[in-house]
């Protein structure tokens, strides 16, 4: 797989962090995409104010989407980009969905489930462990982030 | 909060459960308890097969339709019971929820999250804790259980 192609789909996981800062959301968005066709089968951003739903991640939604699709729930040929490093709650979500490949941008020292915190993937209680790369537009997705709880600070 | 109580209120998160195994899912139920009234405000068993949604597991089916009915991401007003020790994904969302207590019934060693596995309320990339009970029916949950996937490798 390419850099730029990772690239490529980092930016429609940006397109929906950008767009959940614009609904006042924390700026995460994320994007599942068929491995071997390459097809984009889900793709959103934080919902968890507007849908009153703390599980409203953009990882969760989008993978109840793309389960949704294929009518199953477990999902093994599908990559999921995200703009941030997935929480506790979300490496559970996606181990369950038996992802292959997740790729995200920042990292998360506060909250982080992968490379920071628990780093669930690497515990017993882990019964699936995707294939992890990150930093893929790290620096852009990180301040954008930054800016937004710097703006909210402000209020 | 007396023990029966706490029984009777495990004991409608029990009847999902079987409800859950009559549907052939993992048998595990839930129930969402406004603390300050005493009124059951959700409850439901795993829906992961039916629903293919590998966020389905009943503790996250009650937190959303208890946050859909109050109308806001965080409920600490609520308890939760349920009859199995919650998974990591469970636990994340139980503490972004900011619920109240939990009350669960059997252990989980393979995939527990609470005092099994990766112990999420005590790290410190857990930003909100809830009181903890456990063992309420805890026999008679892991058997229901331990039956279920008995038979289930009989098949």
């Amino acid at each position: 797989m390419s850099d730029e192609y990772e690239h490529r789909l980092m930016s429609v996981a940006m397109e929906e962090a950008i767009k959940a800062k614009n609904r006042n959301e924390v700026p995460v968005g994320a994007v599942i995409v068929n491995s071997k066709t390459g097809e984009i089968v889900a793709k959103n951003g934080n919902r968890t104010i507007q849908l009153n739903d703390p599980s409203a991640h953009a990882e969760i939604l989008v993978i109840r989407e793309a389960c949704d699709k294929v009518g199953a729930q477990r999902i093994p040929e599908f990559d999921l980009y995200v703009t941030l490093e997935p929480c506790t709650m979300c490496a559970g979500a996606i181990s369950f969905a038996r992802i292959r490949r997740i790729i995200f941008a920042a990292f998360d020292e506060k909250g982080g489930a992968v490379v920071n915190g628990v780093r669930f993937f690497e515990q017993k209680t882990c019964h699936h462990k995707p294939e992890v790369n990150y930093s893929v537009k790290g620096e852009e997705a990180g301040k954008l982030l930054k800016d937004f709880f710097k703006e909210k600070r402000k209020k």
